[in-house]
């Protein structure tokens, strides 16, 4: 019988094989049958761990995807230290590679009407979803303007879903063009234009 | 042969065939095999038309994707009269709908490396790319300044940055998670908090 560390690892090699497979061959391409083979596995083990392709891709998204979460920490334990457009600018640049980093992922779901329907349920059933980086950027922000270092009245929701979208943007314009300024250029303008 | 109204027709529905191939089987599935077939055409004939792939999608971008073209035209005819924010929500409002339709296509050529890599080449080719659009609400919203009314110093483009990237990304949420405000809502607050 597996132990309880090789079951673990053959999930986490799954979810490895997962983020390479769609990176390599496109969401279409990821299939159950790809993925097992890639994580050397039986298509059989492989439905042991996962009921399915939104399983799957929604493990790649909370495990295995670069995630924001550090750099939302490291804004959050900042607060109310330092130069606010500074942290604020970093952020950014964090976030311009984080979003470069989920294109793959992200725009697959979004060319996959089949896979996105269940995959729209499961993030409602968890209460996950792309947009709650943006509001615990919107909760840093109003702290932030409870200790002075934000415009009075500024609608700090509003702030953040405007500077995560430019950093979203961003990333995937990057994909189709060469843009002429650098993340950190474009960061420190669009956090000053912001915060003045 | 063929008269000139009737190669334009051909390609025209060769355009709308590649518009929808890619919106119902995705732009991996949307061989030219099956374009040619959604066309009632031969693929020798569609290969007179197009040279591959890349020259498809582009046209579908340019001549089939709901445009934003005639929203970021009214913006322009109606710099310096009327309610500034009240132009620029109705605009945003425009903007997220635009995104939102544009959807399989853009988010298709993101998850297709291959095919990204010559659409990368002639958008530069041709000048044209997904930044062109936010460029030109930069040089509407310059005017507005030098008019008095977007506030003195404000970086133009950064604000248009800023706009179009919260639409970009709130098209893209909206894919998956349903989200609580409206679009006219949700564009009102950020216009405001841009302008304020």
């Amino acid at each position: 019988m597996p132990t309880h560390r090789q079951a673990g690892d053959t999930r986490a090699r799954i979810v490895a094989a997962t983020e390479r497979a769609i990176r390599e061959y496109g969401i279409a391409g990821a299939t159950t049958k790809r993925i097992a083979q890639l994580a050397g596995c039986s298509e059989a083990l492989l439905y042991k761990h996962f009921d399915g392709k939104e399983s799957l891709v929604l493990a790649v998204i909370l495990e295995h995807a670069p995630v924001l979460a550090p750099a939302l920490k490291r804004l959050g334990d900042s607060a109310g230290t330092g130069d606010l457009a500074a942290n604020l600018t970093e952020f950014a640049v964090a976030a311009v590679e984080f979003y470069t980093n989920s294109i793959p992922t992200a725009a697959g779901v979004m060319t996959e009407p089949a896979l996105m329907a269940g995959f729209r349920e499961m993030l409602a059933a968890n209460n996950l979803g792309p947009h709650m980086p943006i509001r615990a950027l919107g909760a840093i922000l109003w702290g932030e303007q409870q200790a002075g270092r934000v415009r009075p009245g500024a609608d700090c929701d509003a702030l953040a879903v405007l500077l995560m979208g430019a950093c979203y943007q961003r990333a995937h314009l990057s994909a189709f063009v060469d843009l002429p300024d650098t993340n950190e250029a474009f960061a420190d303008t669009v956090v000053r234009t912001l915060l003045t």
